[in-house]
């Protein structure tokens, strides 16, 4: 067991509340802030891309017996749906009985908070930290930036802030500190498909559906309430882009043509297209994310990834799983605590960030693609066949917990080894022959 | 001629002054803020480099007709000494009579605001500036961060503030701000080789001195007076590292037994050691550089890079160089002038980058390796006889003023030709055949 310190938690969002129940467990005692009012009391923002949990931000919930809670609220997706212009496409994500799971970002925060509250977590909302004192876990608040603030002295401090951390701010600001931010050419905009009359989905319950077009493409993930959040990606200018989009014509013509079976089920199509604001992606990363024992950045504070490998929650859960374990081993000592933390997760965290970038292009071009959708099959029959001689790269980083780092580098040992069997003569037809399996094999060694 | 504007530049260093002396000319109102003291008024800092002025610098100085007054304290060197542990190799930059030029950074900056001020330019020095309001151009002004605050409204504001820019660090808040920062581990520390009794330079003057070893390396650039500026880049950490130079005697050791020749001619080694700070070395990168038609960033302040090719200052000059053709083109039309400027700049200024991080290899280890000296052999001897087919990187990116971009790319292609031309067998002895010329020709088709 700890000996009991008195911890602040910056950042009242999914990592920042699930870190508090961790911390409470262990002992501490817990004072999260955040500069918005509490979600449980207000609409939430239409900005939103609904959250897919699998393998390791369960395991995160389950770490600390939450789990359950969380899928509660959750609607199992175990294969994509793809919508073509002219058909309709299935593809599984993992073997049979696995699945990621949608949960509305809104609805999973109110609950975690619920559920750190319950912990014995104390909230302070609509406190707005503009500073912190790294080697003094000291944090300055106040009403505005240029205004009086107040100071509150803790024994350590964790960013939970996102991927526009005020407390990293501050270590940015120290010598030797690595950073990047990087936007996306691309936005998104929210946009709703609504239940039936008799609550039932319009769409299939339990698929992420997509729509692939290339350059850009639409996502709808369901809701416990028989409707679908959808997400329109987009370039910001050029060719099929948000610019070219002004007016409520423009959109019905560009849905009408690209969206053909969309158009019945988003009936305030125009309405929520204006009405919603165009988010950004960024890609964000960092280091150190610690100072000495005061001071912990964790979840998108530390590094803040593109959406389009639904890792970003499940990697800043994976870092509390990892933070506890590093807790488990070294007691009292806070600094090496902290220290292996950042080593152990920085490569991982680089890894997603950089699997997640490249998988726009898997789900914006290539599930419309039938040599990649062949590849997958072939990589799904020899999987099935020597399960242990080959994992794919989607199984690896969803349904398990080896590192990301390793799930980058076999990967692409993986994909060097497909364009080889792509590339033999007559593919199409022999994809299932010994042939194959022996070539396969062969390329292992 | 433009329409006289009012015009703010902050940061009074090498870019700013020579910028102000160009909006001078062209009619413009000049203030320039600077938050340290007049470094006409202070001592130097004891943690510079000298600089080396090439071709880039002196076009831009000479566009202004202020080229004489700064040869005036330059001294030429047309030669790498270097310093093995056993001999002493020289090698020249680029022809006959081409040389860079060692100028002390203190020296040249109270050059230069005597020239910005003899142009008209006013100067307010040890004046903090906090902020900036992008959209109207005012600068906020104040003793403390967190103190009271003066405005200052201009028609436009120049960020020529450096690595750690204010007015970027504003421009950083908005949304799509492209921005890196990345440190290396290498660290290095000023030095000093006195003049002798009578002013005479110790080693000789017209050489740029460097004793490369490896991961470590120490090199001395000439002084008017004398002396020589040294510095010393090393691993802040590990094997052969400041972290291990901690008491007096293991300095005297480490230089003993790594830089004999520099024992006799640094007589102040560990006085100088410990005084002096150990500096880090970082590349900065981000995108817009510009607001609107009212802020733009300007030589550090948007591309600090490491100083491993001599062309921070060279960079940052070439940088008012362009923006002064833009001025010429685009008249009043600071939003095309801004735009034009950037869209030009960036892809050179990360060329640049690229190629002053590869450098420091160059100097520290290849220029201590014979089959180096053999390529820069093959190299120098087929582009003199071919002037028109082969400019070496070097010169390209020294002696001459073609896009540092092209450079990189140029760079690369004949890197790769001479890779098969060194694997040629025993072209130790045949490197000035009809051989290798012939095959150079055909590669290079």
């Amino acid at each position: 067991m700890q000996t009991p310190r008195k911890i602040a938690i910056v950042g009242s969002g999914l990592v920042g509340s699930l870190l508090a129940i961790y911390l409470r467990k262990a002992g501490h005692q817990v004072h999260i802030y955040d500069r918005s009012p509490d979600i449980r009391k207000i609409n939430f923002s239409g900005r939103s891309i609904n959250l897919a949990m699998s393998n390791r931000g369960w395991k995160a919930l389950d770490g600390v017996g939450v789990g359950d809670a969380v899928r509660a609220i959750a609607i199992p997706m175990g294969k994509r749906a793809i919508h073509l212009v002219d058909k309709l496409n299935f593809q599984n994500y993992g073997q049979e009985g696995e699945s990621i799971y949608s949960i509305s970002r809104g609805l999973l925060n109110r609950k975690m908070i619920d559920l750190a509250e319950d912990a014995g977590a104390e909230f302070f909302f609509e406190q707005k930290i503009w500073d912190v004192t790294l080697d003094e876990a000291t944090l300055h608040i106040g009403e505005t930036e240029r205004g009086a603030w107040e100071e509150k002295k803790y024994d350590m401090v964790f960013g939970a802030d996102g991927a526009f951390s005020r407390i990293r701010h501050r270590m940015q600001r120290q010598s030797m500190f690595d950073y990047s931010q990087e936007f996306l050419p691309i936005g998104y905009k929210e946009l709703n498909i609504p239940a039936n009359a008799d609550g039932s989905h319009k769409l299939d319950k339990n698929s992420f559906h997509i729509w692939p077009r290339g350059a850009y493409m639409l996502i709808a993930l369901p809701n416990l309430d028989g409707s679908f959040t959808c997400t329109l990606f987009m370039p910001f200018e050029g060719e099929n882009s948000f610019d070219l989009l002004q007016e409520r014509k423009e959109v019905e013509v560009f849905f009408e043509k690209n969206f053909p079976d969309s158009i019945d089920v988003i009936p305030k199509l125009a309405e929520d297209f204006f009405k919603n604001p165009t988010s950004t992606l960024v890609t964000m990363k960092c280091f150190p994310w610690t100072f000495e024992d005061k001071i912990a950045l964790i979840g998108d504070a530390c590094h803040a990834i593109v959406p389009f490998y639904g890792q970003g929650m499940n990697a800043g859960f994976e870092d509390i799983t990892i933070l506890n374990e590093m807790m488990g081993k070294y007691g009292d000592d806070w600094k090496m605590i902290f220290s292996e933390y950042q080593k152990s997760r920085k490569p991982n965290a680089d890894a997603i960030a950089e699997l997640s970038y490249r998988n726009f292009l898997e789900m914006s071009s290539k599930t419309a693609d039938d040599r990649f959708l062949l590849q997958k099959k072939i990589e799904k029959a020899f999987s099935d066949k020597y399960p242990e001689k080959w994992i794919p790269l989607y199984s690896r980083v969803t349904f398990s917990d080896r590192p990301y780092a390793e799930a980058l580098a076999i990967g692409d040992f993986q994909d060097a080894i497909m364009k080889q069997i792509l590339a033999l003569e007559n593919i199409e037809n022999k994809w299932d022959s010994k042939e194959v399996e022996d070539k396969i094999l062969e390329l292992l060694q």
